[in-house]
């Protein structure tokens, strides 16, 4: 088993950002040929999600869509008034799984791995564990 | 570790495809005992999940809730038209994990694995790994 | 690899429930230094969810939210009348992921892991593995 984690600055209040070559990166540094790799965020206001990388178009209609399902403008109780931020990050969920094999993360031909930045901006940090079975 | 995927054909926009008993078969194929059960994803338009399935009008209400969630009369800048699909496959997400133990799949009473198709019909495929522990 | 179940009492129709301290008392219990945790929720009117721990209008805040993306004043097909339940398992997720290292759970400064309830109250349960890698 290896682990680690590596740092992600956001710039925005909502943004995804692409960390697949980080990730593969450390793929490579470690020699690791297959596996299951598991992507935390340990962030209760982002979250981590996998998507289309190709158009930048599709992270934008993504950002927009979640903040009209979980509007700003509610009387939410919890007084540091980032609550959406809290729902959204339960809708999108705090790891994503996904396998390694012949020294590559297997992911479908149009996805990236993405942090999910709902409270911004911030300096985040993603944590990471591969177990090689 | 094992690994392997297999195709799904969906032959509509949208609906939930049950892939349970192809998993069972996997497991029972490859005598794996116990471990952990990831199924993957590896399309940005779709999605998998665990949910009901001895009644097929649940299936059909999760169908319909997810489209009025994600309503697809919004003017969207993803040019190819189908970013309410994308948004989709980020709130129900890319993979499930469960436990095999004794060769079964571990599984709640009513609970069934669906790939969930966001943008059909088309020929799919999901991915899975077994890690025995 | 180890894994075991626990009950979860709620007792209310909707609630988040903190069950961070039971997996951690498992962990210590069977001396587990590290490895992959995987917890998994075999209700479909339920799920799992890592969020803020910390002010219970949080919760609240969440749990309203999520009533409102899903409401309840909708003509569902499903006759037993709690299809916003099975919506709310599927946007939620039914298993969650988190690393333990030095025999703790590696969970950020905020978060804590919750059952969450979305048809009760009722006497649920949820199910954990832990890999040791």
């Amino acid at each position: 088993m290896l682990s680690g984690e590596f740092g992600v600055g956001t710039s925005s209040p909502m943004e995804l950002i692409d960390v697949t070559s980080q990730l593969q990166d450390i793929i490579a540094k470690n020699n690791i040929a297959q596996g299951l790799c598991t992507i935390f965020n340990p962030h209760t206001t982002a979250g981590v999600t996998i998507n289309e990388g190709a158009d930048p178009d599709v992270q934008d209609d993504i950002i927009g869509a979640i903040r009209r399902i979980v509007p700003s403008d509610y009387p939410y109780k919890h007084r540091e008034g980032n609550s959406p931020s809290h729902v959204m990050a339960t809708l999108t969920g705090s790891s994503v799984s996904l396998f390694v094999a012949q020294g590559q993360l297997q992911l479908g031909t149009w996805q990236r791995i993405f942090f999910c930045e709902f409270d911004g901006p911030r300096q985040r940090k993603l944590t990471w564990q591969i177990l090689s079975g």
